[in-house]
């Protein structure tokens, strides 16, 4: 008799392949959910794979859309980061990966899911966090956190004499020495040689994005069109390419980022569970966009309005994400709060892509008045009378002048 | 008989003549302050225009390594920033210049200092402020500020007028559609054509940083060293270049940042007084050190020191800077809480400069074990039990189960 | 000929009578603008006197409930506070008041409005940035500002022979060493003898709450019950008033508080402009409230929606209010997030009033459920195993003990 | 053979005396440490009583000293509060006593630190990080989270039969609906019939403070003197006592507010591992303390110094602090913060105790001068010119008066 029915997020490759069928062999019944998160795969193949294995049901599900309209966008408009320079790359997927995998897991009535995460790792929390909160009585199976998982499967040797014994397909693709993770916004480099952080990773590991010593030697230039903090259209100022649909949007200045050399990182960052960790990411239309919407808010944002969302949202919103906290209440409040910065967000910017560097060569809004060419004049003295500023900075001298009265 | 000494921060420009010889009239007598902050002018002919213009005395300091040490290399530690982009090149002068001005005052007896900043801008509120924090009792003669003054010189033509009528030499230089504020740390250009944010500046314009589009094929690779989040050494690896004296390190890596094109930016940003302003800057070595600082912070510094210092340093360092606050007691605070956060930060950084882009190869540390390569490792099972992980998931999720159950 | 019509913020006191006539004579046309705040005050004999002296019109509008629903209610949503310790009682009435009276001098056609406020307090500057947020094109009449007006008027005598000789009535009631502004959530004392810090106040200043120690001697019981974080229901548990309407609601928890003693302060605060200042305050419903609703967050909120509240909510809030900044950009962003911190604050406080004290008898929640009883008891082994702590706590620990690896 | 030796934090109760009976059955070697906080205590029974159950040696400590000028002064120099209300009465604790217990395990060779707390609770924490940071290779053992254990005590009644069976001597005091904790600081109650945040406590629970209705009906006035925002002297003015040695000071200050009354409260706080949990404490010299340093920096501290310790070193402390973070690199670093910004907080507070109330009557100050009565007055025109306001508020009017315009 069935120990219950699971809900394996299933990859197609070795790992997930092999707890597939260690979750058969301990009595559940095992359904497989395969994301298309926009990384490079067969999922058909996959999917055959997972029923060949002895999945009872196999759910591939495209997520791309939701990715890049419910995490990316809101990202750029927070400007999150996390440790000043990580862009978020894996963080993003992780919630809407485990929403629909919960999702999938009421509607079929699952008592468990599983997931192949190491016990070391970020994603083990994201995943958990997300599946706990939005289905509290959920059991979640994480084999590589099993000892009688674990201690079966010491190493990659276990794993492939496993497969071979079950008859379960493996890739011949010689193993690479580091692990990767690719979704539409991004794709990490980690482990194997890159544990060694003075090791500068080998040319032909970046996958997505070109060296820029070998992008074009002539700048392309794009122009980008946002509503309230949010891109709406992008257009190839050369062959005049106009996209506006979010996920062709997005793609499209993937594109064009990869072809320029724009995007990649070379870092070490502080794990959620306290384990510094080195990690290469490349992450193309997200560095451009990023820096278009940065921009913008320079012209349009009021500079207070500006201030406390850099202080106030920005780095909380970074760390959530990061620490896989996209559901819970904090982050529901805080993502309800990016939208209100946002509203004069609006405008274009005029960028030049060469060779890694993504350069501002102007920008302008039609409706945001913010900016006002005459106030912000050296040479015409409009606006207000120079005696103002006179008594502006005598009324910020006050508090001073006691100060150093005292020093003196 | 006069009505007392002024100090006038003096460029040997047509500005601060015209000044220099309105307040003679004005019936001041007037000693000449000027400022070298690595600037690239004639110091000797501004020396002796001042005399002939008529100042009583006339003092050339040279403050590049204070500014350098005192200013820059703190800004450098606290990865402080204006607006998530400005490196604050004008604002890091400020501070020194003014300074060195109240130091000669109270040592020549001065009543009065004066400078040449306009009442719109950033300046005159970062001088003044300096200025009374340092010695509340001292009087500012801000001249562009004065109805008598500036109602009487309207426009450039008005100055060019007295100046010819009062035998000040005028340098025969065309005057450029913008204006420029240069140190050792970076030139500013705003103004004039530049207050169209829409414009895109002409090439000629960027006087410092090689266009990266003309810089050189081949990469340049260098090494910095870092003590106390402070860069100690620099090292070329190609020619073996190798520099350790504060100045002359960062005057190195000055330079080759700018034979590789590394530096430019082209902002909107938000001044003191309101206003918004369109400004482009060059910052090389800055834009190097900041990048290379980042790097070592990740693999050296403890995560919540880190995420401390920036909430909690580099944004209000970096708006403190910006307002002209150096000397206030909350930045006098600020800046003693800075080297706190920055004893682990020992180590090397290794960067690929080219064409603009400053990429990081790897990075160490001898003394420094916060990263641990078998504990990091995805593939030992060091370190920690994997089933410590769930426990610390489980009680992360006793919370959002609670909040949880209650959305569903 | 007219130099234009004024709306005069008119209280019917010395000043701004004197302020009324001053302005008739430099050819304005005046009209009178009165708020019933909530202070003790006849308001009718207000307007037969500013008609007296030439007002062409008199306004008087009740702001009460605005004042309560809009500003102290958010205020206590926030649990805003100014430098820990002042509840805000002057700032919640100025954004009302500002706010009316712009809006008759639209509706009236005014070119001018004119207040009463010195040049050295922080009302000045609430009523002005108010005023041209709101009508930017509005110019302002500061007489307390005006050499003209300040010079002729140097003292309290100046402005007593001017009401002689223009036939202004004056009130009889000798003046009293300090000075008081008063509505519906608090009054002020400052100035005059509390000039001294060390002054204690003469026990006849307080005018509003009892005397401590003349309390009763028996406890008063009461019962408050919030709605999302705000007051809907005070119920009196000795005579079993109850009291339901915002205004209503608000003034019994004044009356139940000012004859229990509770909510007398007194401080030395930071103002705007930067002098510091003595002020003693009553703030007697307010108080209550206050303890009331914090302690009920302690029961329905979470955690961490708490603790984003308290760091990037109550502080800012507060300093928005106290620098006049309501209707601000920063400050509407700031209102809106408000109650989205406040969906789960719903419940009942049980309160003990005596003598000064506020105490929390015990709280409870029909509706939210983020306190288990089960869960939080030392007593019974539910809810998560022992052993998940012990994860918890290792992870916790990995990154501390490589910091103490380092320092032993 | 034993398998090492453990040193077990002992308190003399029934809990930690089976512990101690319990590992030695399971063959360690156990040492008894007894920690004298300030608790009431018979230390030298509890010494006797470790013997008798088989400790090869014990050790009672003093702590009270450190915990008052290590722990206690720092927090109120920061204000520090957790979640707006509890002053932190246990936390203070937990450091001092882990630090002793970990200095003792070294000389004495232990491998292992053992400690009475619970799985649910946040002491386990906060005494498992101190140790471990101290000490990073130290081995803990908490029998309440090991199945071993608390599967054969499931409650009292196991305790007590296995206290009788083993000759453990047990307090004929019969037990109470709940369970304290005590030191020289402040006494909790928790757990018991307080699990129901509605159920009031019975009037005979508080221990250590007077019943406010009981309190004397005459106020009792008292001065307390501050250097760099440490209490230094405190003085009764009826009856001339006075204090100035740290520990002597403290003690005193405890005995004036329990008998007026001062210090309790009833609170539902969030603990660390997420529970909310209601507790009742009794603070009464912290009580006192806090008000006065409170309002003596109102006196003393530069506003904007005050406003970043508010922002960035209260909250932070105290979170640290609650969460056992004491020796953390983060909290290491805001320790070294705090009396950077306490240098001018010196002076005297004038204060009156009643009843429960804690009344300023005034404050001065002979050194710091950032009060200045003449600048604050209303009714002297020194310190600046009127007009200087009038430029203050126009410049920090730009940048609104463009927000309003384009809402209007």
């Amino acid at each position: 008799m069935s120990k219950g029915k699971v809900l394996l997020a299933y990859s197609g490759g070795l790992d997930t392949s092999c707890i597939l069928k260690w979750l058969l062999e301990e009595g559940y019944e095992v359904m497989a959910y395969i994301a298309d998160l926009g990384q490079e795969e067969d999922f058909e193949a996959a999917r055959e794979k997972a029923i060949q294995i002895g999945a009872s049901k196999v759910f591939v599900e495209d997520l791309r859309k939701e990715i890049v309209e419910e995490v990316i966008f809101p990202t750029v408009q927070a400007n999150a980061i996390y440790e000043n320079v990580y862009l978020l790359g894996t963080s993003i997927a992780r919630p809407v990966i485990a929403r629909k995998q919960i999702e999938i897991a009421k509607r079929e009535g699952c008592q468990f899911v599983s997931h192949g995460c190491t016990g070391k790792g970020n994603d083990q929390v994201r995943f958990e966090l997300a599946y706990r909160t939005l289905m509290p009585t959920i059991e979640v199976i994480a084999p590589w956190r099993e000892p009688r998982f674990y201690q079966r499967f010491a190493g990659r040797a276990d794993l492939l004499k496993y497969a071979a014994e079950n008859g379960i397909p493996v890739s011949q693709t010689p193993s690479k020495p580091w692990s990767t993770d690719e979704n539409i916004y991004h794709i990490s480099y980690e482990a194997g040689i890159l544990e060694d952080p003075n090791v500068t990773p080998p040319k032909d590991m970046w996958k997505l994005i070109v060296d820029p010593e070998l992008a074009p030697n002539t700048p392309e230039l794009i122009t980008i069109t946002f509503k309230e903090g949010v891109p709406v259209r992008v257009v190839n100022e050369g062959d005049k390419t106009e996209v506006t649909e979010p996920l062709e949007l997005f793609m499209y200045l993937n594109t064009v980022a990869r072809r320029n050399g724009i995007g990649r990182i070379d870092i070490v960052e502080n794990r959620f569970i306290g384990i510094k960790s080195r990690g290469c990411y490349e992450t193309p239309g997200g560095t451009i966009l990023r820096k278009a919407h940065m921009d913008l808010e320079g012209l349009t944002m009021d500079r207070e309005v500006r201030a406390y969302r850099d202080e106030h949202v920005s780095l909380q919103f970074g760390k959530q994400l990061y620490n896989g906290l996209y559901f819970s209440p904090e982050c529901q409040l805080v993502r309800s709060i990016i939208p209100l910065t946002q509203t004069t967000v609006n405008g274009v910017v005029r960028l030049k892509l060469y060779k890694g560097n993504v350069d501002v060569l102007g920008r302008y809004s039609d409706t945001e008045k913010l900016y006002d060419m005459d106030e912000s004049s050296m040479d015409v003295q409009g606006g207000f009378e120079p005696v103002d500023s006179e008594g502006f900075i005598r009324i910020q001298s006050i508090r001073l002048k006691k100060w150093g009265a005292g020093l003196n």
